[in-house]
């Protein structure tokens, strides 16, 4: 994919991520039993040095599920920040690195979090996002309601 | 306004706010020259206990400015949570409450931040939104690159 001419030049390593990228996703927690689901990632340039994030996953029976939203900020030498909401009541603040090579991008990121005085507990994240042409694979594990880091959920999407 | 018939129970008190509100603010801050903006926010209800959020403003000549997004969490008695990402690298847990009186509904909030390694520092926040009938009134104070709380932003919205 050819990067677009007016965007922000700082965001040359994640210009392919750029569009719409659907596909299926399973998850497992130590606390509830496993499940799958469909999911929906959306990178949006907005004419400004950073993306515009959403996710969407909805359960078998097409009802929606989980979403969220936020921003990936790519502040140079290598390093990457994904700024989200939860509206599970928790922020999560993501900071790593990003690796392009080719058609691969590799994100990662651990994140601190903060959680509303209803929500669950949440005490920090690992996200991993590889992109290489038209698929990404999405991993994420989480300290969680007394849990040390386990894995919770993976997914892999294609452009649409 | 009718409140959707399908709209998640605990939302009733926020219902008013559903759609898209545009006009105009005035930016100060005793690090930086006045401003005055454009601005946008819109209310979604994504078929969830919460609503989206996302606000976008622009600068005289219309270039974009400021953006953010999150959501609204309504969990009841009274309390209001706004779980909010930042561009510029900060998340923003903002708890407070709601107060629905006839056509009036007033959200107040004081906010706790993270703030990414490359960000400005921005300690704290208060925000209020007064919606009435068709137009809100939104303030937006901030502790930020060493000063205490002081005014920031003051908007006066219709809804479109």
């Amino acid at each position: 994919m050819d990067t677009p001419a007016d965007l922000a030049p700082n965001l040359a390593p994640v210009a392919s991520l750029l569009g719409t990228w659907r596909g299926e996703g399973a998850g497992s927690y130590p606390t509830i039993d496993d499940f799958s689901y469909s999911e929906e990632i959306t990178f949006t340039d907005v004419g400004k040095p950073f993306l515009h994030y959403v996710q969407k996953t909805r359960g078998p029976s097409g009802a929606p599920m989980h979403t969220e939203t936020g921003y990936l900020r790519i502040p140079g030498d290598g390093t990457a920040e994904f700024v989200l909401a939860q509206p599970t009541g928790q922020t999560e603040l993501c900071e790593g690195t990003v690796h392009a090579d080719g058609d691969t991008v590799v994100l990662e990121f651990h994140a601190s979090l903060l959680n509303s005085a209803t929500a669950k507990q949440v005490s920090s994240t690992h996200r991993r996002y590889e992109f290489t042409g038209d698929a990404v694979t999405t991993t994420f594990a989480m300290a969680a309601v007394g849990q040390l880091m386990t894995h919770h959920l993976r997914s892999v999407l294609r452009r649409t």
